[in-house]
């Protein structure tokens, strides 16, 4: 049980937590907000159900989003836990290898119990350094074969950072050149259309196969595809039974999607600048940085001169005194005394100035 | 290309299936309907997002359901593919082996892609008839050990038959003098406890494990709820991860299934009693034949003397003579000249007399 005094602390970080305005990510929708605009949409839209996959309010979306990002085909899947694991299981089949190879802070290698080797007894090749993307120079360095790689695009543990254009496509060259089928993890592709300023269908050209996520910057119900070409994705709707991701229905996942995808997507380029102009104002407060030092897309990490425990209390004391909520959790960094978070800037951040922004910052390291 | 002909009949049986009444199940909700409802009740109990499986909408509808089913713990999941398939697992670690039994007409053998060997390695040994239970004498007959053994109670494929107490019981007493733990496939274990008249709870007592299903008799969203001692429990929820089940939130599913769980399991008994009666008038009609004679459950199968083209062809006469849509589809029976369907009573039969539903399959009979 925790002190008299811990629990007031507590109680009083609920309160903050709840009362605050946020800088991450895209502010608080309750369950009964999403579920009363999806019930809407899906009544103007006169949405039916699908039936195990198969419907029109499914197979509608597969196909804007196969178009939109040029691909032949597309499945929507509940997770991109699952849609990896397949993808890269049936391109292991096809190689007859189960020799798979990825960046070391793969979402699928740090945070998926390693489901590709219980589950599909894939062997994986960490490709690359950690703090860095993947490049073509890391995949012609391999010196055994592999049956894919995975490329995510951007990589999410390093502070969203990307390849630039010419180094992305030296890397399809290297994999066309060395017939090593690429594997998209494009659980932030739309953030990237802004990033390199090109169609997102130019950015997947090349891949063989691509995952999207519709709960992250979409903000949608939990929900994921995989594309590529026809026969993979029939493949890949095999794989999806198996799994136990055949649901009896996803149209409510699949329309709260659809409802928000184009407006999320217009969103984009605006979010990109902002994160920009914040990265600018925030790394000229003395004990903060950003990675990267301008950020490639609109989701970047944090560094501060506190170590993570003091960075907890000092927030909460920003959220008393200025009412803006900084970061939910945050991690020790490498650096003794220093801690890192994520920050994703979207509706949320757009609804606080830089100079506000930069103000609680400040306060937080005079805090300490 | 259909013909003009064809196309007509298409698009006159649309019409009917929408305007006709169903006999099938819970009648028709559409996605709309389900959400509004969702939305509202979430607002009402002032639910939350869980965030991966963490949080009270999760953990306090798994307390009540493991509390009535009589288990430690409760996993909310996404399928019962995904349950079972994991329960098995689980159990086949434990034993150091690969080799598990089920019934023939298990949903895990028949309906999965067969998951359990692609994803776990594991070898199924079929045990007992395939139209009838699986009892204690057919697991004492196997000749080689088993890591588990998955019953469904009732078994579906074959007209939703049950054990007589006294049997299930001999077969848990079985189970227990072998060590073999039993697995629950109760996706229709709700239906149970009118057919035995006895508690829920007293039904899962001697099985190791148990899933059951939200989205079939209780009407909710997607979802299942796998449950054990809270170990299994805990490695469950490892495995769950692995599978891609682990979804950023289930909140609206796990809503849904609260919201009408009680509601509904009120109605089973009235379900029965009727289905009892609704065969008794199906069976005094000449060419219809109810599985089993008198239905253990409220779902049972009916055979008819027609064969299945001439059956859809009759069933759209006889929606369109007296508005009544009796089965979606109907599949051969192994007689020459006959069929089978599967009827669910719920709702939807609630709202016909007895008389009317005995008529209609007259004149179903007679249309041939």
């Amino acid at each position: 049980m925790p002190t008299d005094e811990a629990q007031g602390i507590l109680d009083r970080r609920a309160q903050l937590r709840t009362s605050a305005r946020r800088l991450h990510g895209q502010g608080r929708t309750r369950p009964h907000e999403l579920l009363e605009a999806a019930a809407a949409w899906c009544r103007e839209h006169e949405v039916e159900w699908d039936h195990y996959g198969r419907g029109a309010i499914l197979q509608d979306f597969e196909a804007k989003v196969a178009d939109l990002l040029g691909f032949e085909a597309a499945r929507f899947m509940p997770s991109g836990t699952m849609a990896q694991q397949i993808a890269l299981r049936i391109w292991a089949d096809r190689a007859g290898s189960s020799h798979v190879g990825m960046h070391p802070t793969a979402h699928v290698e740090l945070h998926e119990e390693r489901g590709y080797a219980h589950l599909h007894g894939l062997r994986v090749s960490l490709v690359g350094p950690e703090r860095t993307p993947l490049l073509a120079e890391h995949l012609r360095g391999l010196s055994e074969p592999i049956a894919a790689l995975l490329v995510e695009l951007p990589i999410r543990e390093a502070g969203g950072q990307l390849p630039t254009w010419d180094e992305l496509e030296q890397l399809k060259f290297a994999a066309a050149e060395l017939s090593v089928p690429l594997h998209l993890d494009g659980a932030r592709l739309w953030e990237c259309g802004p990033a390199y300023g090109r169609a997102l269908s130019e950015i997947t050209r090349g891949f063989a196969s691509c995952y999207v996520s519709f709960y992250k910057g979409i903000g949608a119900l939990p929900g994921s595809m995989l594309l590529g070409a026809k026969d993979f994705v029939d493949q890949a709707a095999v794989w999806q039974k198996r799994h136990g991701g055949n649901l009896f229905s996803l149209a409510p996942n699949a329309a709260t999607a659809a409802m928000r995808l184009d407006e999320r997507l217009a969103r984009m380029p605006l979010w990109l600048e902002r994160a920009r102009s914040m990265a600018a104002t925030l790394n000229a407060i003395d004990g903060v940085r950003t990675l990267p030092d301008v950020p490639h897309t609109n989701l970047f990490h944090l560094y501060l001169d506190l170590d993570a425990e003091r960075a907890l209390a000092a927030r909460d004391a920003v959220a008393e005194q200025c009412g803006i909520w900084l970061y939910e959790s945050i991690e020790p960094a490498d650096r003794p005394g220093t801690s890192r978070f994520e920050l994703y800037v979207g509706d949320a951040a757009m609804a606080l100035s830089d100079e506000e922004v930069g103000e609680a910052f400040a306060m937080l390291l005079q805090r300490d």
